[in-house]
C-alpha cells in the first residue's frame, strides 16, 4: 500500500461536530485501500468570527497578527477531525505549518508555498497514522505564520499531493462537481465528468469558486491529477484531468462568472512606452491582483487605461493609484464598482472562430450591456453591469446548449 | 530603561474586544517607564468552547490533540492585544510557544516548563516592541504542542519573568489583591497587602484561585516578586513578598477553601513498608495531584489509607486505584465525591501553639464536621462535607478576628 491520496476537506465539510465526525468516516474508508493524507479548512464560520475579531481594532489591523489569528481555524479543525477518527479506531495526527515546516514568501494574506518537508508527514504514514495538516497557512524563514488567501487550502493539499508524489489530490467541498455554468443561476447547467486543467485554470481564475486558482495551477505545473467531489453524498465528482479533452467534447465547456468587480478607468495618460508597467507594477507590489485590462487606441498621445480588480481590494488599489497621479499625469480616475464578470470557457474555442460573436449576438439579444471584452485562447471574457450578471449567464449556457 | 515588567492578563481580563482594548492601555501606560512583556491566557469562555467541541469526539480524546485544540485560544487573544496595541500606538508583536522556544515535558494537559530562549523575546524588546507570549502552553522536544493545565498561564509568566530578570510579575486578574478568604462568602474579608511566598503558596494550592500555584513555586525558586492586581479597576493590589512577613502582623493571615474534591478511601490495606508509595506512585505516573493523605494506624496488620484528589481526576484516579486492587489486596475502596478542603493559612502559626484547637472550637460550636485534618508548619487543613463549606469560613474567619 504505497499509493497515496491526499484528501482536502473545505470549511462547510466540517462545519458542525457531525459533519466532523462524517468526514472522519470518509477517510476511514479511503485509509482501507490507501495511504491518506488530509488537508483541512477552518470550520466554516469560524474565520469571519475571527476576521469580525480583528476588526474590532480597526479596518487594517497588522497583517502579521493577522495572520496569526485566522491561522488558528484549521489548527482546530485538524485536532477535531484527528479525535473523530481515533473515536472509529483510525490513528492519525494533526500537524500545522509549522510542524511540517512548511515554509512560505513573507507576504502575509498572500503568502505563496516556497517548499515543504515531507519527512513527518512519511514518517506518520510508515506509522500507519493518518496526518492531518492545517490547510491555508505556513510560515516564513523566520518562523511567522502566513495565510496564503482565501481557499488557499486547496493549494496545500495540491502542494502536499506534489510533494509526496500522491497518485490524486481529492478536493471534498459542499458541490458534487464542476458544473457548465452555477445551477443556482441556470438550474439545467450539467456536472463534468471530467474537465481539462486549462479549463479549469481559466474557470477558476473566473469565479468558478469550487477550487482556487493557485491550487489548479500548481497541479497543472506538477501534474497532480485533481478531483473536486462532495463530501456530503457519494459521487464520483469531476476529475480535472492532465490529457487534452477530445475536441469533438464540445466548443465552450462551460461559462464562469464573479461579482463584486471594480473597474478603474485612468482617462487621458499619457501614451508613452512603459505606461503600462508604471501602472501595474505599483499594483503587483501592493500584492493587488489585476484581472482583465483593457488599453484604447491611443488619441493625440493620451491613452484610456482601464483594469478589473476584485472589490475585496478596493481600498489598496484606490491608494496606489491615488499616489500615482502625479507621475502618471493622467486627466480623471474613473471608478466602476457594480460590475461583473461573465466568461465562456473551453479548449475547443481554439480552432473556432465565430465563438466570440455568437456570444456577443445571445448578450444583444437580451439586451445585455458590455462593458469590456477579454480574449485568450480559451476564453472570452465580458465585462457587464453587476445587475446584468443572471441574464447574460442564462442567454450564453443557452445559446451553446450546454445543457445537452 | 532596562527595567523588565512582564504583566499577565487572564481570560477575564481579555473576555471581549472592550477588554482587551482596557488592557492595551494598561500596557501602554508601563511601557513608558519600562520594559514591558506581556503574557495572555484565552479569552474568557473561549477554552471551555474548545473543550466542549473535544468532547463530542468521546469523553477521553487524545491529550496531544486535545492540547494541540485548547492552545489555540492564547494564539487569538494574544494577536488581538497585538493589534489593540497598535491602535494606539503601541508596537507589539504576538507569540507563540513555539516562536519563543518554550519547551516543556512532554506530559499533555499538565506539562512543565523546561526552558524558555529569551532571545526573540529581548530582540523584541531592544527593538521598542512589546511582545505579546502566549500564555498556558509549549512545545515537546519534537515540535508537539503541549498545555500547562488550568491556570498555567500564570506559570508562563513567573517563568518568563524569571529567564528575562524581570523586577516583577504582575498577575492581572478581575479581584483586586488577595483576601483573607473569599469575600462572597465572608463580606468582611479584608484585602491583605502583602503576603509572603511561603503563604501564597499555601492559599494557591488550598484553592485562592486567584494565581497558580506552580507559579509561585517558580517565583519562589527563581525570587520573582509578584503582585495580583486587578484589571478592571486601578489598584496597588497584593505583593507576593520575597521577604518574611512581620511576625507581629497576625498568626493566621488567611483562610482559602476548595469544593469540588474527593476522597479515596483503600480499607483494610496490608500494612507492609512501601505502602504508601505503590499507592502513591502510579497515581503520581498517571500525573493524578493528590492532596491530603492520612494513614491510619495499623490493627492487626491492616491499616486505612485515605487520599484526597480533585474532582476533575476522578474517572483516571478511579481506574488506577482499581488497577491496583489485586496486587494490594485492599479489603474496601470507599468513594467519598462531596468533600470540601479549608485552610487556615499563616506564617506567624510557627511559633504558637492553641491554632487548631482554636479552629476545632470554631467549627464544633458550628456543628461543622471535621472528616480529616492535616498540618504543616504554617497551615492546617481540613476536610469536611461539601455543602459545610460556608458555615466553616465564617466560623474560622469570624473566630480569628481576620475582618480587624
Amino acid at each position: 500500500m504505497s499509493n497515496i491520496i491526499v484528501q482536502k476537506f473545505g470549511g462547510t465539510s466540517l462545519g458542525t461536530e457531525e459533519r466532523i465526525a462524517s468526514v472522519a468516516k470518509i477517510v476511514k474508508e479511503a485509509s482501507q485501500s490507501a495511504n491518506v493524507i488530509v488537508v483541512v479548512s477552518a470550520m466554516s464560520g469560524e474565520t469571519n468570527r475571527l476576521i469580525k475579531l480583528a476588526k474590532s481594532f480597526g479596518d487594517d489591523p497588522s497583517k502579521r497578527e493577522f495572520d496569526a489569528l485566522i491561522s488558528t481555524g484549521e489548527k482546530v479543525s485538524a485536532a477535531l477531525l484527528a479525535m473523530a477518527l481515533h473515536q472509529i479506531d483510525v490513528k492519525a495526527k494533526s500537524y500545522t505549518a509549522s510542524q511540517i515546516s512548511m515554509k512560505t514568501t513573507n507576504s502575509y494574506s498572500k503568502a505563496r508555498i516556497l517548499e515543504v518537508d515531507g519527512k513527518k508527514i512519511q514518517d506518520a504514514l510508515d506509522e500507519g497514522i493518518v496526518p492531518i495538516i492545517t490547510g491555508f497557512q505556513g510560515i516564513t524563514e523566520s518562523g511567522d505564520v502566513t495565510t496564503l488567501g482565501r481557499g488557499g487550502s486547496d493549494t496545500t493539499a495540491v502542494a502536499i499531493a506534489a510533494q509526496m508524489k500522491a497518485e490524486r489530490c481529492d478536493i471534498y467541498t459542499d458541490v458534487d462537481g464542476i458544473y457548465t455554468t452555477d445551477p443556482r443561476v441556470v438550474p439545467e447547467a450539467k456536472k463534468l465528468d471530467t474537465i481539462t486543467m486549462e479549463e479549469m485554470l481559466e474557470m477558476a481564475g473566473q469565479g468558478a469558486k469550487v477550487i482556487q486558482i493557485r491550487a489548479v495551477e500548481f497541479a497543472n505545473k506538477y501534474k497532480v491529477p485533481v478531483r473536486v467531489l462532495s463530501s456530503f453524498e457519494p459521487g464520483d465528482g469531476t476529475l480535472i484531468s492532465l490529457e487534452e479533452k477530445d475536441m469533438e467534447n464540445g466548443l465552450v465547456s462551460g461559462i464562469a462568472f464573479q461579482k463584486d468587480q471594480m473597474k478603474y478607468t485612468l482617462h487621458g495618460v499619457s501614451d508613452t512606452p512603459g505606461i503600462a508597467y508604471a501602472i501595474l507594477g505599483p499594483l503587483s507590489d501592493a500584492n493587488i491582483e489585476v484581472d482583465v485590462i483593457v488599453q484604447n487606441v491611443s488619441v493625440n498621445g493620451k491613452t484610456d487605461f482601464t483594469f478589473t480588480v476584485s472589490k475585496e481590494d478596493e481600498i489598496s488599489t484606490t491608494t496606489v493609484i491615488k499616489k500615482l497621479k502625479d507621475s502618471l499625469n493622467f486627466d480623471d480616475l474613473l471608478i466602476d464598482s457594480n460590475i461583473a464578470k461573465v466568461s465562456l470557457v473551453g479548449v475547443g474555442m481554439r480552432s473556432h472562430a465565430g465563438i466570440a460573436s455568437k456570444a456577443f449576438k445571445a448578450l444583444s439579444e437580451n439586451e445585455v450591456n458590455i462593458l469590456m471584452i477579454s480574449t485568450s485562447e480559451i476564453k472570452i471574457t465580458i465585462v457587464i453591469e453587476d445587475s446584468s450578471v443572471e441574464t447574460a449567464v442564462k442567454a450564453l449556457h443557452n445559446s451553446f446548449e450546454l445543457d445537452k
